[in-house]
Order: C-alpha cells, then structure tokens, then sequence
C-alpha cells in the first residue's frame, strides 16, 4: 500500500500561504492583479477562466479579463499585452493556450511581447530561458512547479536521486526535467522514441509521468521504494467519477497496479492537477511583490 | 582498437562547405561580416580572437573588432551592441566570456542586447530558450552543436539511442543534452551529484563527457559498442604535446583504457575543440543569408 500524495493537501498548504502574503501586500496597499487573455469560447477554455477567476477573487486577487472572439488578429491581443505591460494595477498575466485558428500561428510573438516580471506562466521565451539556466528570469510554468511543491511538502529528498521524466512537452516533460536537475537530480526525459522504458523507469527513485497516454504506467515499469507522480490528466468517459456517476480524469498510470507496488504516489483526479492554480497565484504574488518593492 | 573519431576531418568537411557557401554569398554581393567584442587583454582570449579573426579572413568573412580595457563600463558595451545590431555589414557577433571584473556582473544584461539574427554563438537568453524549446530561435551554442556535427560526420545514429551526457553547463552540457533529445535520443544528464555514475554511462549508447575532470571515464565507466565523445580540455603541463614537448590540452577520458573498450572515441586534442570554429562560421553564414534574402 502506498502512501497517497495528496494534491488537495498541497493546495490547502499554499493556500493559507497564499492568505498570508495577500494580506501582507494589502496592508501596503497593494492588492495583486491578474490579467487574463482569452480568444476562444471553448468550453473547456470558459470553464478554466471562470475558476481562475472566482478562486482568485476569493483570495482577494483583482482580475482583468480581455475576452476576444476567435476570428480577433493578432494587433489586437499584441495590444491587449502591451495595455497588461504598461498597467501598474496588473501583476501578472496568464492567456489560455493554444490560441485558435489563425491566431495559433502568431502565438509566439504576442507572448514575447509580455513583459517577463509579469509572466507568471511561462509564456516568454525568456522565461524559458530562465527554466534552462537555472536562473530565475520570468516564472517557471506552473504544472512542474506543481511537481516540485508536492515532492517539498512531502519532505521527499531531489537531490542525488534519480528521476525519469516522461513525456517532453514544453508544457511540462521537459521543464519538469530540467527544474529537477536545478535541483541536484539526476534526470533522464524519456519520449515516445525511447527504447526499453522499464529497464529506465525501474532504475529511477522518481517517476514522473506526463505522457498523457493511460495504461502506459504498469506493475511492469516500477519498483519498490520509489515515488510516482503522474501529472497526466486524460478524459475517460468510462471511469466513475465518484459522485456515482461516469466520467473524469484519468493518469498514466495503472492506478492499482503501481500503487501496490511503489511507496508513494500521486492520485488522478486530486493530484498534481490541485496544485496548479496556487501556484499561478504564487507566482503572482511575487510578481506584485518584485513590481511594487 | 576503437575507431577515431577525427576533429579534423569534420572541419576539413565543414570547411569545404564553408568555402562554397560564402563564394554564393559573395556573388550575390554580400561578404558575410563577424564582429568580435572583447573586454580582457588575458592571453587565451587575445589568442582566440587571433585566431578566429586570422581563419575568418582566409576564408573572405570580414572581422570587426571591438576591443575594450578592462574598466570599461557596460554601457559601453551595450553600445557596441547595439551598434553591431545596426550595422548591415555585421551578421554575427561573438563576446569573448567571461567578461572580467565588475563587467561580469552585467553580462547577462549585455548579452540579451543583441538581436537573435546575429547570435550565432548563442549569448542571448532568447537563443537558450530556442535550444530548450528545440525551435529555432537564434543558434545553438558551438560546442554542443559541433558534437552533433561529428556525429552527423561519421553517420552515428542520434535517434532512439541511450545517451549520457556528463556535466551540465550551460555552454555545454545543458544544450548538449537538449539538442540529443531534440534528434530523439533518450538523455540522462549526469553532474557532480550524481550517484553511481558508472552504471549510467555503461548503459548508454553515446556517452558526451564535458565534466572538465581528466581521469573521470575510465574502462570501468565504458562497454563495447560505445561512441565517446570527450569534449573536455583541460590544459595539462605535464602530457607530451606531439611535437617532443610537454604541456597540452587532456579530456576526461583515460584514452587508452576507454579506447581498449568502446567502437569510437574522439582524441583530446584533435577532437571537438578542431570543430567549433566552424561551427561559429557556419552560423555566421546562415545568419548573412537570413538577414539578407
């Protein structure tokens, strides 16, 4: 039986955290603000702000929406950045990826537009730069920092250790690899080009899983002693969402079987997936914090 | 008996290239320009700058050098930047790092001056977030980048292969093991804090040592059918230097016991360290033709 990482733990920690510096900056008068830039009307795009939004209303966090339709040319949200740059009232700033359409092919550009002390996710090619070096320019984006909260509230050691990454989006595999180098790991990104997984992941004291392909973690890919986090968040319409009915997310892994075997590891739903928006909402706080010293 | 995997013959090769890309250049008018800024009378970089200004010209590039005391201040610098970012006749600019003194502390705010058309030597934090995103966005640092060369060279397959890349700079091993992973290799990325090196390097395929740590790769470190390239150079005065003297550059294998042991290795000298220069050159051609298409 393995110990369950909870992601609810995690986010209730940096939530009180969260409280604390909000009310810390108020108390100097500044009260942090988020802009939010979004050019679609997808239901999962409308439904990843309104949460966004409400959670950070109810920490006390302002929040700037610039809402445009999907056919919106590039100037426009080029414009939209550089109003988010020069506005002292907005800290940080997040827009939801990928933009559509025509847009797609411009995302690059309006996102370096964003000024890196406001880019709270990663957005910049400089803050990526940042996450290379080891050297803190911009935010790393927040779903490996997600990774690297839960692995610091559950006191399990990085450094020396042996990690394999799976899965290397620019999302998530490979910043999560290189964050955890930046902290002493010894870190392997294995990809759908990798030969032989299980003689790697099997050798590794953390997993970390963000292939997005369910079932591709197994009794067969772990070992004793080790720590598993999937970060995957995959659809499945089959599985029992737990209020009786079916439908949510699923992982990389087979859940019961890893689990019997590994000393700890991550649940989906209620992981890494928990995590995330506190630590948007961190960063955010020592955006406001840099921009108003 | 491994192969030897000639430095030589890769630049005699890179050279040729070299020489017919810049006579396209030239008959469309355009003679490719590199300025080469330098803030340190220190011997190594007087005779680096030599040296590349003396093989640029032989091969018809014109050399624009921006030559400073050591008490310059950075504003200076960043107004040879910017000038260097202005001039049509320069298409690529090499800093000779690490700056000295107090000019060190501003290096990075220098550097990130300079437009990413001409960063062929990869100074800007836009550049790195290119080799990190595998896009190409300003140039790859040399020296990874002449390892992926001679690989190339000699036809040894990148893809689906185990690789260890030991050392993890950012001039070196950081972007070396991005640019594998980029051509689909499987990288473990090994440092100071790794533990139990050896079974790492045995298992992989191709192993790149830039620990700067002669003696680190012994037979122990190596099995059969392995590729070894030795990038490191570190000067030893006591190593006869071919000519019937003592007193030249070592890598972090011991030669001969690696050699016994793996398919191919590169010698230190003779191995990376013939390749960067060309490898400079070949971005400063790419970068005239960009600019001027």
């Amino acid at each position: 039986m393995a110990k369950i990482l909870s992601g609810k733990e995690v986010a209730s920690s940096l939530e009180a955290k969260l409280k604390e510096d909000i009310a810390a900056l108020k108390s100097r008068g500044v009260t942090p603000g988020l802009a939010i830039i979004r050019a679609t009307d997808s239901r999962p795009m409308l439904s990843y702000e309104n949460n966004a939004a409400l959670r950070a209303s109810r920490l006390g966090i302002d929040v700037f929406k610039y809402s445009f339709p999907e056919n919106a040319c590039k100037d426009e949200l080029i414009k939209a950045v550089e109003e988010i740059n020069a506005d002292r009232n907005i800290h940080g700033c997040i827009m939801l990826r990928p933009l559509p359409g025509e847009l797609r092919t411009h995302e690059k550009e309006i996102s370096n537009r964003l000024t890196p002390e406001k880019d709270i996710d990663c957005m910049t090619d400089i803050s990526f730069g940042g996450v290379f070096t080891g050297k803190s320019t911009g935010f790393p984006p927040c779903t490996p920092q997600a990774v690297i909260e839960l692995l610091d509230h559950y006191a399990i050691a990085i450094e020396g250790k042996r990690a394999a990454v799976i899965g290397r989006s620019l999302i998530v595999g490979r910043p999560a690899a290189l964050m955890l180098l930046n902290r002493n790991a010894t870190v392997t990104l294995c990809h759908k080009k990798t030969k032989d997984l299980s003689s790697i992941t099997k050798e590794s004291d953390i997993i970390v899983s963000a292939a997005g392909c369910p079932g591709l973690l197994t009794k067969e890919n772990v070992s004793p002693g080790q720590v598993v986090i999937d970060v995957s968040t995959t659809w499945d319409e089959k599985k029992p969402n737990g209020s009786g009915g079916f439908g949510t997310f699923t992982g990389d892994a087979v859940f019961e079987e890893v689990e019997s075997v590994v000393d700890a590891i991550t649940p989906v739903p209620g992981g890494i997936g928990m995590i995330t928006i506190y630590v948007l909402f961190k960063h955010l706080i020592e955006a406001a914090d840099n921009l108003t010293k």
